[in-house]
């Protein structure tokens, strides 16, 4: 009775845990959006609203690390259960810090001042938003559903990612090198493009952290990349 | 008696933690050391180094998390106890992110290819490297001697970092407006000078745990910010 009682509490603390996870992924996904439209369509009023918003995603990111911890003390789990919390941890520090990214270029929307934005440059951000937005949501789910599957081929589709991200820098570079009244605006997209290559790398960790709660170990091998492809003058790097 | 053994077994947990966080802290600090050093001379072997020994911080870092749960979830540690085991944790995690961004700065080495390098430039990122390595290494021995006016004295001097990261960007423009030959370059160090400022602001995280751990809440201050300052072409943001 007594076991039954403890598992049934902790249960509780896990429900409640990964319910956070979710409505702070739910945040995340939406600050990641609406930065992207922010500096597409110049509107620093949405652009504040995201700098504004990423103190609610920190929050969230305390209140999980507060309650993991008080869950692991109050419950004992082990193995198994102490895994779910510890992956609920990490996800949330991977949540936080894509809401950071996400709020960095919510803060450049004020900065960048040109009428010059080239479609093709505007096209490529928002296709690795897309891409990045639904790897995002994909291993939310996949974490949510203790989706192995799920999860892996997030892990593996960073690579197109990565690689739109080299195209983007070419092109920015280009346009700098053409005109050097380009050169302040480029900087921040290229800041951008590299933000947004990052957001997709932290789905990449939640993926692993996936891979951990369910199989019990780190993930061994190396995650793919595609940016590192011959573009020595001004390669994104990782 | 048991309750004393319980106590001597949770103080020699909570030793190695230490311990494995110092440790830790050690390699971080030789990591931003050498991928300057690694910039400034480019050396490419010594960028290589740097890469490769991140895994070993990251190592640290799971080990760190590991028993920082196997700890709470033994020795079930309330309070002052139970803070003292979350502030190893998020040390850690800020000090793992310390070590990716010397990597990042460690695979830029083989990509800046230029003769072109003026010394006020390097001098500028030497003088940003040094402070912010003594504000990582100030505030890791706050941490370790629980001294919570060292820790807040980091926390202030964050902004003198971000005034100097500035001051960079708009140098670095104005070289790249000079000549486009100088883009690719200058791009490099742009985003390095941004690295090296990342890596001023988990120093400051550094010191809102020891805040944590020391007066059991979040602190509530906003942090001071020196990178705002009119330079809205091109500033660094945050």
């Amino acid at each position: 009775m007594a076991f039954e009682h403890t598992a049934k509490a902790f249960d509780d603390d896990l429900q409640e845990l990964t319910r956070l996870v979710s409505e702070m992924g739910g945040l995340a996904e939406r600050q990641i959006v609406e930065s992207l439209d922010a500096l597409i369509r110049r509107d620093t009023t949405l652009g504040d609203r995201v700098v504004a918003a990423d103190s609610e995603i920190d929050q969230l990111q305390r209140m999980i690390e507060e309650r993991a911890v008080l869950t692991i003390a109050r419950r004992q789990p082990m193995a198994v259960d102490l895994r779910e919390i510890v992956g609920a941890m990490r996800v949330a520090i991977d949540l936080e810090r894509i809401g950071d990214l996400a709020k960095n270029m919510g803060k450049r929307v004020v900065a960048i001042d040109s009428d010059f934005r080239p479609l093709k440059l505007i096209r490529g951000l928002e296709h690795m938003t897309d891409l990045v937005r639904s790897q995002v949501k994909s291993v939310l789910d996949a974490y949510a559903a203790h989706d192995l599957p799920a999860a892996m081929a997030v892990w593996k589709g960073d690579e197109e990612v990565d690689a739109i991200c080299t195209s983007l820098f070419r092109e920015l570079l280009t346009y700098m090198m053409e005109d050097p009244r380009n050169i302040g605006f480029c900087i921040h997209l290229m800041f951008c493009a590299k933000n947004i290559e990052r957001i997709g790398d932290h789905a990449t960790n939640i993926a692993e952290t996936v891979f951990y709660m369910i199989e019990g170990q780190q993930i061994l091998d190396k995650r793919p990349k595609g940016d590192m492809t011959g573009f020595a003058s001004a390669a994104p790097g990782n």
